[in-house]
């Protein structure tokens, strides 16, 4: 398979916003283009990513939209819906459409508008994302999903509602240097422990926010990427999937397709954990980067609790995790989260993040989770 | 690239039933393994098509349901959305994993479920397919689509409404001829034209149904697919699209995606019209098949309407168009529909399609048209 690198990125400020989805994918992928120095005629096939379009917009088939907003109405286009992880999947699918050999340069991203309707139907609406027949009827929505995975990892590891919080605290933190964050305030410990439950033990600031966004990549072949000095190379892409059913699920304390995922791509890549400088993970509740930082490999079961503690995922620290701010502080439109995550690994790799940038990575990783932790993806990005 | 082949298909009784879109997809998958003839564990990849699982099951994230009902819920899923086009869409993707070399065997197919809400619910949810902005907002549902397309054909080439019911007796003749036919009786011509209107000059008779029903493929790598001796080859698949607004396309007689798709994969494959043995096509309204035999090659344009009233695109004639009843009698259970389509084409090239095969098959096409005309895709098949 040909070689793939990430050439333009382009994502919205993350947060509320008055227009479509499809707008705000035109505003990202516009960047993105910019930034690859390309024409848009250039792009050969687009890679669309959208998750409540049809229950929120009372629109589907959104390829064919948004190309048609980027002036390029006749090219390839395909919708993808993985739940959380959708973008990233859409991503995944470029990489092998060009690593087939179909296409030189391709536009992949996505977009979600939600912060138009009530917050009840956003929840409900998410909540499609789990079984319809034995999740949803009993009200089990995502904050519920992921209570059962802290509360499973607090018995099992001793994990606590501080370092949980820490998570909270340190995505703020981050979250203030990145100007398109939706929240760029600083938050306390006492703050998130104070918040109101939701869904004990996960209160309103161990939660990730409702989100409108776009974000776009164009992505290209070795052969046009490496006259390009901007570059940021993809060394490897795997997605996994586990059981759609909680009750199915033998151990909520770990996400198993996280674990899947990350061996397969490690061993793509020809890497290891230990030579990975920046990540951008799948934050959607605290506890969710907690798990994912073992699942991934940088910390033993039931130490990524006291890791965040310790400030080893904070930047400066051991292993920087979600320099962005996260899903907790930048955002999480969902059809754009996962190519969002790649725009930051790409501003990173290249020494563009100013004031949030991780001194010296030369070696970045994403993870982006769906729905009940049912499919995952994870990527690994590199210079040179 | 590799070549691929499809070497398994299998297909539900489309029409009316009381199970989920997952489960419909699960009976599908399941004949289309024991066609193939591999164990489920061999499946590396699940490519999965649905359009409106979300409004009318409440049921995002289909992929990871779909592939742990299979029994195989570790493997990377997709859910695709391209409107009608779904399941070609995941069709053309799978060919490039394997193309790529990432995986050597994948399935394909997809499932819809629209007979459990009321037929204004699954109209308004399939208007969904248009424009939300422009076109939803003015009550400009699918009927009323092709009706507008009906009439420009009719001004500018002198089709009747007489030749359009001619394609309705058609794919109903072929339909009573399937037993996993929706409609499996025939109908007259003064039965169409009686038939009520629906969109004039669209009348009852020239529109498929809503439908119920899944299609699943097997795929496989040529190293797998050239020991099968019932193995159909991938000749060439090509995506296309056009604007996604009605006011912008400059000619409604004409389906621009279509001639774009088509000249891509006769390129591709080698092939022009003349080649073809075969043809399922997206004949959602009568109409949409005569524009369709045009743009694919097959008749000049103008002509497509006195081809169907000549008898030209039955069985029989001089390019059979629809053997399996077409969406009109088969049936158009949206996300299954493309790959029921391939499923066809492949029982046609292997000689199994009994009472409705084309004697001598070698080559065959399959189009699939989304929403407003925005999406199109064409693949082409053959033996040995």
């Amino acid at each position: 398979m040909r070689r793939v690198a990430v050439i333009g990125v382009g994502v919205t400020k993350f947060g509320k916003h008055d227009r479509t989805s499809a707008e705000l994918f035109a505003e990202a992928a516009g960047e993105a283009i910019r930034d690859a120095d390309v024409t848009p005629s250039a792009i050969q096939a687009l890679y669309y990513g959208n998750v409540t379009g049809g229950e929120g917009e009372k629109q589907l088939h959104m390829g064919p939209l948004a190309a048609t907003l980027l002036g390029i109405p006749t090219i390839p286009t395909t919708r993808f819906e993985n739940a959380c992880a959708t973008s990233h999947a859409a991503f995944r699918h470029a990489v092998m459409e060009i690593g087939a050999g179909v296409s030189d340069i391709v536009m992949v991203g996505g977009a979600e508008r939600v912060l138009n309707i009530p917050t009840d139907a956003a929840t409900e609406y998410f909540a499609y994302c789990s079984d319809a027949s034995w999740e949803q009827s009993v009200g089990l929505t995502f904050p519920g999903v992921f209570a059962l995975i802290a509360r499973a990892h607090m018995d099992k590891h001793g994990t606590t509602e501080e370092q949980m919080a820490h998570v909270a605290v340190k995505n703020h933190r981050h979250g203030a240097l990145n100007p398109k964050a939706q929240f760029q305030k600083a938050i306390t410990v006492d703050m998130v422990l104070n918040s109101a439950y939701v869904a004990d033990p996960l209160k309103l600031l161990d939660c990730c926010p409702f989100t409108d966004g776009g974000a776009a990549l164009v992505l290209a072949a070795e052969e046009v990427a490496r006259k390009r000095p901007r570059s940021v190379w993809v060394l490897g892409t795997q997605a996994a999937s586990d059981t759609m059913f909680m009750h199915e699920k033998r151990d909520l304390s770990r996400v198993m397709a996280t674990e899947r995922a990350a061996r397969a791509v490690y061993r793509q890549a020809g890497k290891t954990p230990v030579d990975v400088d920046v990540v951008e993970l799948h934050d959607c509740f605290t506890i969710a980067e907690i798990v994912a930082t073992e699942g991934l490999g940088f910390f033993e079961p039931g130490f990524g609790g006291a890791a965040a503690e310790k400030g080893w995922t904070g930047l400066g620290g051991k292993i920087p995790v979600n320099p962005s701010g996260g899903l907790k502080a930048k955002g999480h439109p969902i059809g754009a989260t996962g190519a969002g995550q790649i725009a930051e690994i790409t501003t990173q790799l290249r020494g563009e993040a100013g004031p949030r940038q991780v001194e010296g990575a030369r070696t970045g990783l994403t993870h982006t989770l769906g729905g009940n932790t049912a499919t995952v993806l994870v990527s690994l990005f590199g210079r040179g």
